[in-house]
């Protein structure tokens, strides 16, 4: 057969040690909070029935599933005259886990004890076109309640999030807004049909400016006077207190349409709710109203949030909101729920730029056997398994090779400690091991497990 | 739009909380061994090109690999009158975790620091019919070392096998066998060419007994006398060193064949030596050479295992071998490498059907608070903090409900604390903390953490 130069499909990535080791401190941290909290872990399967996925991500989404061919003989029994796609594929890969959230709460509904919390951190596929830090394979990390309009959940997210941050040592900032709010927007501009644009345009403020946010919404018809009273949302400054007392002025009648929008009003008691049970809690990152924040999202209908690192120029790291109608769809209405998404990827990026990674990660040996023949071999198996058991990790190299060659297995993985052991070591049943860093080296009772492993700082 | 009844392809599954924590255990106790011996997890992706699977897994595996339309219009320069398929796909999902890892080796040789010791826990995916205990996607654990070969590899894999069955509390016997030796078997009956039909039919002695491998290995051609010879092999008993010394006698010319087999003492070389090392490492389990042991997979060229639980019938639940050629087919000859897989759902199946996944797994969230109204609610919430601080997990019920309902909820997710908190707990700065299994009830100051972490065992 034809040797084959080996390659993965564009978009797609291998993860070697380093990563696995990075990633996995990523998901462990964000795990250990979640179960802080009584979150529990589930799993969905890679492929979906593509009637759970299509037409939910919009007619772009649809385009971006990855679709699997029926097994068997596909094109057996397909009408050429008709689109083939549907005829030869039933099943597509998961392309986010919200969908798959939603199918799997109708589906298992008796079994779910309400409100569901719930986690799920796996591998998405999306047909997109592959550029620097966007991938067709990548992993989300999404946390979930559903069953329960309290805002306690809200603040529960928002906790969560400071807690996942605050062990990684990243700063960040979040911000909330609430979909109500925005609804009110359009009210009191006299577009109350336009508020997905509205939304779209102002979601763009921090790329684009007012300006431009301006002229977009002036494209998508929200005349002249709705703009004005528009600019006056946004160019409202001064504390939360503040802010959300002019926000009410407004929504009661006070901007320059008059009219009166009792849904923003909603939304704002909601925040201020919702600002006051984190005032209550304590949080530690700074958490700010940020009345333009929208995330594009149309499925939002309460509190959205968004969270930046504070110290890396990246985007939003993490993002959700309050959704009331997911599982409608799937036949289960009135079932409101909230939850954010953890952006893997970027939050490897941000530990990375920041040199945040704990050094530890890099060593994954504690302590190497060098082995210099057949005697010493047998000698050291049962030390290092006794080191094992105790739950140091422990190579033994396998081959009784140049010693030259042994040092350079141990510094390539950046193991810490070697041990060599001759003749006189076996004699006085001792073990001798080498700090590689301090150049310390110290002859140990083999049967002086304690002594050894303080050595080792174990 | 029409309201669908959800559900998910067939062959695949959902985890719930209950699945995950469980399968977490397992992968969890599977990884902390494999950590103690220096291997390092990888994740490749689940899409692979086509190039790469195809030929991998015989005619009948390729019928079975999950073909991924291309994405945009599949089928714009398609010619109808040649095989569809090929030219719509050029993608497939993972159908095991054995070529892609031989792949990975391959492209990324030159960062990789040998011997490589990995280990690999994903899921693949099948086309097979799907049947009980049989599924479409399924996870595997790999551990491979490649590029050494040291029998100390070898000894790993059964220490690592030991270590991880004695951590799961499942008594185990490890059956080893050589391929080298099975060479032996063909040659000295006088069947060189015949190797792979032997290995097939002798595999299967265990289920239909050493008269129908006869009538079976008779069926492909080997002749009477070389099935004599054969059967005078099975049919060897007595310990290990009897066995070993009554096949080093056939093997050298003393069968009813006369033939001498070279290989076939090598591979009994192998095992003496290995079987050397597991006595000076130290090994729980026992451990037992078995001239049957074939597992049919025709790329082992040395070692080959089998483990198999000792108190619940289901099959081999853990195998593996040596291989010599893995990498070859993508271009990087003579790297010899051995591993093994250790097969989850079968695991599984052996932990719940001798009840030995530790009853904690069930029980995820330790406190409950439940809440009363909104000034209860804010009198609780840092308390609650505090705690998650200190690790334990917690959960503060949404809404201000009936206590029934909280009750419940405590119950069916099986929290074992719960605290109910009201006015005179709020004016006496305390927490009423209700251990549900006892009915043992007691009131902590707010502040002592260190008493309320005592009272719930944390």
């Amino acid at each position: 057969m034809a040797i084959q130069k080996p390659s993965i499909p564009k978009g797609t990535r291998d993860f070697g040690q380093k990563e696995m080791a990075r990633r996995n401190y990523i998901f462990d941290t964000i795990r250990s909070v979640f179960r802080t909290y009584g979150y529990q872990q589930i799993e969905t399967p890679a492929m979906e029935n593509l009637s759970t996925l299509l037409g939910k991500y919009g007619e772009e989404g649809d385009k971006l599933l990855f679709r699997i061919l029926n097994s068997g003989d596909a094109f057996a029994d397909v009408d050429f005259d008709k689109p083939l796609t549907s005829q030869v594929c039933e099943k597509g890969l998961r392309y986010d886990l919200t969908v798959p959230f939603a199918r799997y709460v109708v589906q298992h509904q008796n079994d779910i004890s309400f409100p569901f919390k719930r986690f799920q951190i796996q591998p998405v596929w999306r047909a997109d076109r592959p550029q620097k830090g966007r991938y067709r394979e990548f992993y989300q990390c999404d946390v979930d309640v559903i069953g329960s309009r309290s805002q306690v959940n809200e603040l529960e997210l928002v906790q969560m999030v400071d807690a996942v941050f605050g062990k990684l040592g990243v700063r960040v900032g979040i911000h909330i807004n609430n979909r109500k709010v925005l609804t009110g927007f359009a009210e009191i501009a006299g577009a109350p049909d336009k508020v997905v644009d509205i939304t779209v345009a102002i979601d763009k403020l921090d790329k684009i400016g007012l300006e431009k946010v301006e002229e977009e919404m002036a494209d998508k018809g929200i005349e002249a006077a709705g703009i004005a009273v528009i600019r006056q949302i946004l160019s409202l400054e001064g504390s939360f207190a503040e802010k959300l007392a002019a926000m009410k002025g407004l929504f009661q009648g006070g901007s320059a349409s008059g009219i009166v929008s009792e849904t923003g009003l909603k939304g704002l008691e909601e925040l201020e709710e919702l600002f006051g049970l984190i005032a209550a809690a304590g949080v530690s990152a700074p958490v700010e109203m940020d009345l333009s924040l929208a995330r594009g999202l149309n499925y939002y209908t309460g509190a959205i949030f968004e969270v930046k690192a504070l110290d890396w120029e990246i985007g939003s790291i993490c993002g959700g909101g309050r959704y009331d109608n997911l599982t409608g769809i799937f036949g289960l209405p009135d079932l409101s729920g909230v939850g954010i998404s953890f952006g893997a990827d970027r939050i490897y990026d941000v530990l990375t730029g920041l040199d945040l990674f704990p050094a530890s990660l890099e060593q994954s040996t504690t302590l190497l056997f060098a082995v210099m023949g057949a005697d010493e071999l047998r000698y050291v198996l049962p030390i290092a398994k006794s080191l094992r058991d105790a739950g140091v990790s422990v190579e033994v190299y396998p081959e009784a090779t140049k010693l030259k060659k042994q040092f350079d297995y141990a510094d390539r993985k950046a193991i810490p400690f070697i041990s060599i052991n001759g003749s006189s070591e076996m004699e006085a049943g001792t073990v001798n091991i080498k700090n590689l860093a301090s150049g310390t080296q110290q002859a140990f009772p083999a049967t002086d497990l304690a002594a050894i492993l303080a050595f080792l700082s174990f």
